[in-house]
């Protein structure tokens, strides 16, 4: 079994690798051969682009597809964000149907495909309307995928990623980065910034549980997909207040006094359009399984970064 | 008012031009010029790529982008379908972004990116989950026209429409073209082919009432429209045994006698899949109408094709 990562450089693509190194297999077979490519360098990372057909000259059996322009700069560079999401995986995808061997693709998708306005709780057949750039071309990745999977040309499956939280490292400039800085900070003694109020409702998963995506995603099977390619994958619905609570659970009111309200209305704005809560219904009957609390999104983390 | 329509030379094309001439109006405002572009030769014609840029260069107020390569042709040659229906919309959005003026851009869409498995009822919340690379390539335009709508490079509006009938002329070999040569055929003395049982349902507009459709999105004010720029137009729903109970109704039962069952597996295993009802309020509450029986769009047909 050879395996395939792009976009092996990222966070999720860092422990995907250490995972299947660890496993040493996947699907239930044995991997023989493990490559890591990404557009930044990185341990043990091939410098390629995406687009590159070379990629696949190996025929890799599982690639997993995870490099992409996230959702900051696909808004500030529009041209950019269409060049490498959409122009690069479909040039992916064209590389895989000349090869013509149809091996699986995962694509990591994500919850924004979908755009306001949203019901409370959003089902598997709702609409991908989304209000980014990046979600755009994320929902027209997914399309591609379909197609090309529905034409024979490869055997793709695309999940919908929730927020994934507590990231590790530094806050970033994204407006999604304090839902994990205000769990990560506290926890490693900083202060974080609260931006919003805690009423805002967000649906999350550790990198951990993504990770865990991921793998099933690469074994599931062909038939149990059926027409459609993409799935919204589980998670855990919290609003802010949640959150704060379980870090109270987990490392008491000391680690909460950190947290610093300072509202901003951008960042407001900007969330109040995104979803809350899912009805994962077909992603739990193919086998995915996210964290079932937030408390156990912050001991995952705290498992995973700080125990070592 | 400067009206552009690429696409002219199609059946559509057709209507929609002579409706304009004749209304001299469009959107309340006296068109100064009307241009008629095709990839096909036709009468008043200019003959041009619809990723040409130089069609924007006269600055049209209103461009109706009704250029696509049919299902048939895109399911049989991919390259080509891809080629015209995304690559070139995509060029044509990007010739409108560069001249930065903003105008009205009516795209039309279709049913086909609704695919199974789908409820009795579709909502204007359900997800395209095309099962056709036709399909596809029309929700791919869908989620372009709404990014560049939102960045603010030009105004779209994306119709999706019904199965057009009755259409006019010769039967093809399209899947759908039984659903109006079982109408249009007895009507002109002649024999009609039925090759799928009288329950099947779908959804069907005349070429009148789409013409209709095209114009009341050109004229429909941006605010109204919202975050979702493609929208289901109204429809009758109707099963093939009520379609020949409208013909009936219209021309008796010797037109009905002239229909010829001949079962074909391949077209009804194709038909199965496709939609047949859809709630359509949100076109509803911005204004577009259809007819409101099979019988009034088999009566359209006579007064429009038949009468003269």
């Amino acid at each position: 079994m050879r395996v395939l990562i792009i976009g092996a450089a990222g966070m999720i693509g860092r422990k995907l690798a250490e995972r299947l190194a660890r496993d040493g297999r996947l699907a239930g077979r044995e991997i023989s051969e493990l490559t890591l490519v990404d557009s930044l360098e990185g341990p043990g990372i091939t410098v390629a682009d995406v687009s590159e057909p070379e990629l696949v000259e190996a025929r890799p059996d599982v690639i997993f597809d995870l490099a992409a322009v996230l959702s900051g700069e696909a808004e500030a560079d529009f041209d950019v964000g269409y060049r490498v999401n959409v122009d690069g995986t479909r040039s992916l995808f064209e590389a895989v149907r000349a090869a013509e061997y149809r091996p699986r693709v995962v694509f990591s998708s994500s919850i924004a495909v979908f755009g306001p306005p949203l019901p409370g709780t959003i089902g598997d057949d709702h609409a991908s309307t989304p209000a980014t750039s990046y979600g755009t071309q994320k929902a027209i990745a997914e399309l591609l995928l379909s197609d090309y999977s529905r034409r024979g040309f490869l055997d793709g499956v695309g999940i919908r990623l929730p927020t994934i939280c507590v990231r590790p490292g530094a806050p970033n400039r994204a407006a999604s980065s304090f839902f994990s800085s205000i769990v990560r900070e506290p926890l490693n003694g900083k202060e974080a910034v609260l931006p919003v109020p805690e009423t805002v409702r967000h649906w999350f998963a550790s990198p951990r549980a993504a990770v865990g995506f991921l793998v099933r995603a690469a074994e599931l099977d062909s038939p149990a997909l059926g027409e459609r390619r993409s799935i919204t994958m589980p998670g855990v619905s919290a609003t802010v207040g949640e959150q704060i609570a379980a870090l109270r659970a987990v490392a008491g009111d000391e680690a909460v006094r950190r947290i610093r309200r300072e509202p901003d209305e951008t960042i407001m704005r900007i969330v109040s359009g995104w979803p809350g809560r899912f009805d994962t219904r077909r992603a739990h009957e193919l086998g995915f399984r996210a964290e079932t609390s937030f408390e156990e999104i912050v001991r995952v983390y705290v498992e995973d970064e700080l125990a070592a």
